[in-house]
C-alpha cells in the first residue's frame, strides 16, 4: 500500500524550509507542496486571533492541492493555532513542530531539566512547556525568548562577535539552571547551531524541531502505509508557493533548504481568503 | 482661515508614531488619525508591488476619515510607493518622510557628503540618494542598510554592548567616508540616537526624518491657511487604528509616541480592501 500524494507544509515565511530539508533527507521519494506566507511574515508578534486565522487560510490553500498530510512548520501556529486547524481538517493527519521535539527531549533528558528557546510568541504561549508536562509532569522546563536570532539568521550574520554576544545574553542564565537538553523551538535556529552549541557547551544536547518533525511525519506515514515508493526525486516534483516574492527570496530559501529552488510560484493573499 | 479636519498618518507598524510625536510637539492643536498596519508589518522585505498595494490600501482607509493632509510615515512606502499614492490621491497634500530629511541635510552639509541609514528596502530603493541628487546633483551620498536596528529597538535593547557593536559594524565604514550629515531614514532609529551619536561622533550631524517631516507638514498647512487653531489638545481628540492588536502593543506604542494611548481601535484587513 502506498500513497503518492504530496505532503503539505506551511510556515509564515521561509524558515519552514528547514523542515522540508529534513523531509527530503529521511524520505527522499516524497513530494512536498510548500507554502510560505511571505506577505505577512512574521506571525510571531501578531495576536492569537490573527495567528489562528492566517494559519487556517494557509492550511486551506494546501488542502486544495490534494495532500496526504499537513505539517504546520510554523512554531507560532503550532503553539497557538494547531487545535483550531485540527478542528477544521479532519480528513488527513495534521502535525505541528512542537510535540516531536518535546517527545525527543523528554526521552533524552537525564537531569529531567529541559530548556526551550523560540520567538516571543512561541515562548509566551507556553506550548512547549505544556507539551512536555503532558508527557511527564515531573520535568522542569526553562524557556527563553530569543527574538534577535531570527533577524540575525535572515541577515546571514551567523558568525560575528555580536551574534555570539547575543547568544550569551540569551543563553547563559538558561545554562545555569542545569538543563541537559535544549529544544530549538524555531525553524530559523538550526542555522545558529554552532554558535548555540559553543555557548551552551557539549553537556547540553540540542534538539532540532525540524529534524524530529520530519521523523514523526515518516513514522506516521509508515504506520498508515502511506509512504511514497522511494524511487525518483521527491524534490524535483515538489512545488513551492509564496504569497509575496520578496527581494532576496532565492538566497534566503537556499540557506534554509540547502539547495536551489528552480521555480517558485506566487499566489495572492486574496486567493487564500484574506 | 483654518481647517479643523485631522491629519492622516500611516506606517506599516508603530514606528510612524515617532512622526506623530513630532507633530504634537510642533502643532499641539492638530488632531491626528493614525493607522499602523500591524497585521502585515514589516513592509521592508516585501516586493515593490506588495508595498504599493498595501500603501494604497492604508491611504484609502485614512481618506475615508476626512483628513486634510496625508503623511506617509513609512520609509519603505515613501521610498517606492509615494508616486503611486499621489496618483490616486489628488484632493489633499500627500507628503512622505524621504524628502524633508533630505532637504534639511542638503542645506546643512559643509563637506557635501551625506550618509543615509535605513532598512534594506529603503536603502535598496535609492530613494534618499535620488531625492538628494534632485536637490543638488553634486552631493555625494553614502548609504548603508542597518536591518538589525529595528528588532533591537523593538526589543528595547537600546543600551547594550552588542547594540553598540552592531552600530559599529554598520557605521564605521560610513564615518570613514567623511560624511558630516547622517539621515536617520527609518522611524525606529531616533530611539537609537544616543548609541548612533556615540558611534559616529559629534562631527556628524544627525537628521531625524520624523522631526523634519512634521516640520514640513506644519509649513505646508500654514501656507495653505489650514492649521487648526492652537487651543485644546490635539492628542486627546486623535484616533489610533491598527490592523492587529499585537501582544506588547501598549509598551511599544508608548516607546515611540512618548505617551500612553488610551483607546486603540482595531480594523480588519478585509475592511481596507485586502
Amino acid at each position: 500500500m502506498s500513497d503518492s500524494r504530496p505532503i503539505g507544509v506551511f510556515d509564515s515565511g521561509l524558515g519552514g524550509l528547514t523542515v522540508v530539508r529534513e523531509i527530503f533527507r529521511c524520505m527522499p521519494g516524497e513530494r512536498v507542496i510548500y507554502f510560505g506566507d511571505t506577505a505577512r511574515v512574521p506571525y510571531g508578534g501578531r495576536s492569537v486571533s490573527a495567528i489562528k486565522r492566517f494559519g487556517m487560510q494557509d492550511a486551506r490553500f494546501l488542502l486544495s492541492m490534494d495532500i496526504k498530510m499537513l505539517i504546520v512548520a510554523c512554531n507560532t501556529v503550532s503553539s497557538v493555532g494547531l487545535a483550531h486547524i485540527r478542528e477544521g481538517v479532519t480528513e488527513i493527519p495534521v502535525i505541528g513542530v512542537v510535540l516531536p521535539g518535546s517527545r525527543a527531549a523528554a526521552l533524552r533528558t537525564a537531569e529531567r531539566k529541559i530548556g526551550v528557546i523560540g520567538t516571543r510568541a512561541t515562548v509566551g504561549s507556553e506550548a512547549y512547556t505544556q507539551a512536555l508536562h503532558n508527557i511527564d509532569n515531573g520535568l522542569r522546563v526553562y524557556s527563553k525568548a530569543c527574538p534577535l536570532f531570527v533577524p540575525l539568521v535572515e541577515e546571514g550574520l551567523i558568525d560575528t562577535d555580536f551574534t555570539r554576544m547575543v547568544a550569551q545574553h540569551y543563553l547563559y542564565e538558561l545554562v545555569d539552571t542545569g538543563i541537559d537538553c535544549l529544544i530549538l523551538g524555531c525553524t530559523h535556529y538550526p542555522l545558529l547551531m554552532e554558535t548555540i552549541l559553543a555557548t551552551v557547551g557539549t553537556r547540553v544536547q540540542l534538539l532540532d524541531s525540524a529534524f524530529w518533525t520530519a521523523k514523526e511525519a515518516a513514522d506516521i506515514l509508515s504506520a498508515l502505509g502511506a509512504r511514497h515508493p522511494e524511487h525518483g526525486s521527491g524534490f524535483a516534483e515538489s512545488r513551492f508557493f509564496v504569497s509575496d516574492k520578496t527581494p532576496n527570496f532565492d538566497q534566503v530559501a537556499r540557506r534554509f533548504l540547502g539547495q536551489e529552488i528552480q521555480d517558485i510560484e506566487t499566489i495572492e493573499l486574496e486567493d487564500i481568503g484574506e
